[in-house]
């Protein structure tokens, strides 16, 4: 009887949640999945522009990336308000396909965007270098008068003041936000499912999880919801969506972005940092987004930030080396990944660019470093705020964590972790400049994604965090296929875990699903590995 | 009978210790304390120049700092062996003196300055810009093939493999070790006694202390047996040494200079992180120490460093803004220090720089921060450590570890106390911003000076490094005078500890000791702060 009750109860404050989202949503734009089922479109992002449903205008406009939107915003031929209602119904659709939004700011972003307009026909100039660019962000960033819950129900309740210190950068170069997405519960999943608003689904099929834990934003940028989405990212949670989605990810070095004003229930853990990083469908884009912040200089306000603006990198293809790492030595990836590196080690070659072999260094102390580090308090705090409302603890939440110890640590444990995490960090670095590597191109995670409810190894993804190097995540150009890229059976696992990874390739449901790659950049070398993503990729279009 | 065991134990560790000192002392310079006894002069800096013991050419050699000693090199004037051996002649009649040192390091030094002429007479160049310069290092800094015992009797037996990355880099540059000094025990005194090689004196006045915990360097730069000193600060213990011996003393923003290879008890604990920097006899030499480290890119091997190079601070009297905080608002500064700050207001407005109050900015929270972030662990790790060699526990390291919490913090208190210093720096800094102050001038210490084993009262220094803003020590050209500066036995202090510090000025005692005044800078504004210190000296001087 009372666990019904507490049952109730957490639900009946879910339900809140679930009231604000189903409110905000445009009612105008609500449609009959049926348009779509009948288009017998697997890929619901192409399914969309070929069912009826949006004008030519609107396919259009959402597919106009940064540059081009500010090109017609300059040129008088788009409005702000046109665009910005374009992407907020094509939001509208998506989010009834996926499931990916939290809250719809539907009536503010139309607002901005005829402010945005206004200024524009007053001035003939543009506000900013982002005027009029509509952007998605993540649920537990925090935005100035919503209710952030960070998907934990007992926080639904939390009404946030003022907008996070990235969502006024944004706002202060004339991004529109227009809705904002959804978070695993405990923001620790590489998957998108809450007790809130439930599963977000993948737009390339349904049954494949979006990543995580920026799943809401891994889905609204495939499905081109928004220009820019705003993740965050402390093992994987923007590059496994941007991955998993067909989109680009990038988590910079840490420090550099700020946090300032986001909800969650680790605030003070400092062994491993989190960071906000942007989702896009194009480097361009990540790079304008890095841009924008840098150069408003946010460690003005949030000291914590390393006081870097953003540098023009040189970066050249006659000058760069590339170490390859096809496989991490404790989860090998599966066979379209292996194949979309060993094809970006051809075409590197063939343009001139130098790769070596990247053997990994100590990747199992990365791991060992991070699932210690992520829960250093055994999970007491995240325990804690579900027993507050009750709500049932969901298994990739156990799983997470349940991976480091089950008890809080010592300090002294806490000291003796974040010295190995300096030293490997050293090690990893010292290494990249012996190899005279500038970058590193690897999975992006083992497989080219995974079925809802089950990712769940982190390390090709975390182990930059554990080093504080920034990557990002990029399509390969390679697209899986059952016939290139058969399983075998044959292959004998390293471990229970190499196994279940293994097993999990299925080469029919990943049949024409698009491969990421992922390119890790030196600490603090963000702007550099960028250039060279860029340099990189255009190898691999060519 | 077994805490005699224990004793004899401990003291036959220490007295390795001291053997080391004992034979690595030149005994060629071996003096007569009475020949420095028979000049009468109090301040045995003054004493050992009269006293017939150094030559002219000593004298000289030892009163010229970098740029000059450059000068005699390139024009072949001066041999880095001469100047390298009057050095150690200085350090030696000064350790005799002050018992500053804990190792000479005469052998190799000679050697180093030998192949630094070599080089000279054979390409006609410097082999950098630290060439020949002689450079003390606090004894718990790393020297390859050195016991760094830093000053824990239990540490004695530890051989240092490599040099420290910073004493790397200063050898780079042409630097030349020739003496380690001495530090309290714990490293956590304003002051500087430990059970290895016992007390050191100050320069100025044998009763007083020479601060702390880099003393050892403070009463070296006080005495000009080196020209620069290596020291280190998490709360004090560069500023402190530095006013206490009329020396200069700079405590950049953490993470900028390299702490890696350093010996202490608290590796990895990153609450409150202290931070490697510079003694010297003037403000250029601490900004050529900062120039040489950074332009060598220490990042590069300590990865968790601020990617900053030093950067030409542009700084004119013209739009400079100092704020000056005559008092914490805690501890009422002695009236000489008072009066020192008096003055520098008028002698900046009479030079045309702007001056406004500085109020402080909740000090006391900066303070209850602190005193539970130093010791997370209830001091266990150190006490531990004491344990091994059953050395005594000194009553400053007993008052440093008992400030905190006597059991270790959980680690959500570390979190939240983390959280709490991250919104202190950001209110200090926005409060900076707002009242449109550069940079502020205030105490180093709340008096001119304290007598051997007295200082505790840290927060006119530690505030800083709870804020992690980069400051500076230097003389502020005003020295106490008992006519001018009366006690004032009227005060009725605001708590036990003001009581303690007030009653702790005696004017006879300080009469003639130089005040020492504290400049600081925004967070990662390091070079911009000795700019201004270099405007604001030059007003101060004229």
């Amino acid at each position: 009887m009372s666990s019904t009750n507490q049952q109730s109860s957490w639900e009946t404050k879910a339900q809140i949640a679930r009231d604000i989202l189903e409110k905000s949503i445009p009612k105008q734009w609500l449609i009959d999945p049926k348009v779509i089922q009948a288009t017998n479109t697997r890929n619901v992002t192409i399914a969309v522009e070929k069912c009826g449903l949006l004008t030519d205008d609107e396919i259009e406009m959402t597919n106009t990336t940064i540059d081009g939107l500010l090109e017609k915003y300059r040129g008088g031929i788009w409005t702000a308000e046109a665009v910005v209602a374009a992407y907020i119904k094509r939001a509208t659709i998506g989010h009834q396909l996926l499931n990916f939004a939290t809250e719809f700011l539907a009536e503010s972003a139309i607002n901005t965007a005829r402010n945005l307009d206004k200024h524009f026909r007053e001035t003939g100039t543009l506000v900013g270098p982002l005027h009029g660019v509509p952007v998605s962000v993540k649920e537990h960033i925090g935005i100035g008068g919503a209710r952030c819950n960070a998907s934990f129900v007992s926080k639904i309740d939390s009404v946030i003041e003022e907008d996070a210190l990235i969502v006024k950068l944004l706002k202060a170069a004339g991004a529109v936000i227009h809705v904002r997405t959804n978070q695993p519960q405990s923001i620790m999943h590489l998957d998108c499912n809450n007790n809130i608003t439930g599963m977000t689904l993948n737009p390339l099929d349904e049954r494949l999880s979006p990543g995580g834990s920026s799943g809401g934003e891994g889905a609204a940028i495939g499905f081109r919801c928004s220009v820019l989405g705003v993740g965050t990212d402390i093992g994987g949670s923007i590059r496994a969506p941007a991955a998993f989605c067909n989109a680009y990810g990038f988590k910079p070095t840490a420090l550099r972005n700020p946090s300032f004003g986001l909800v969650g229930a680790m605030g003070g853990q400092e062994g491993i940092r989190g960071c906000v990083g942007p989702l896009a469908r194009n480097l361009d884009d990540l790079m304008t987004f890095e841009k924008v912040i840098w150069d408003q200089e946010p460690w003005e306000v949030d000291t914590v930030l390393v006081p870097l603006p953003w540098r023009e990198a040189k970066v050249s293809p006659g000058t760069l080396t590339v170490g390859i790492m096809f496989d991490d030595g404790l989860v090998r990836p599966h066979p379209p990944v292996i194949r979309a590196l060993v094809e970006a080690e051809k075409k590197l070659k063939a343009s001139g660019i130098e790769t070596v072999l990247w053997e990994p260094h100590n990747h199992p102390e990365g791991w060992e470093i991070l699932r210690q580090l992520y829960f250093p308090d055994g999970g007491e705090r995240v325990r804690a705020i579900f027993n507050e409302s009750g709500e049932p603890v969901m298994p990739l939440t156990e799983y997470a964590l349940t991976r480091g110890s089950k008890e809080p640590l010592t300090i002294h444990q806490t000291w003796d972790l974040n010295m190995r995490r300096e030293k490997l960090r050293r090690e990893y670095h010292a290494l990249m400049r012996e190899r005279g590597v500038d970058v590193i191109l690897c999975p992006s995670y083992a497989g080219v994604g995974a079925l809802q409810g089950t990712p769940t190894y982190w390390l090709y993804t975390a182990i930059w965090n554990a080093l504080d190097q920034p990557a990002v995540s990029f399509p390969s150009n390679v697209v899986a296929d059952k016939d290139l890229d058969k399983a075998d059976a044959a292959y004998e696992p390293r471990s229970d875990e190499d196994k279940k990874e293994w097993e999990a390739y299925d080469p029919e449901l990943f049949h024409g699903i698009p491969v990421s790659v992922q390119l890790v950049g030196k600490h603090h070398r963000d702007e550099e590995l960028l250039e060279a993503a860029k340099i990189i990729e255009g190898a691999l279009l060519s």
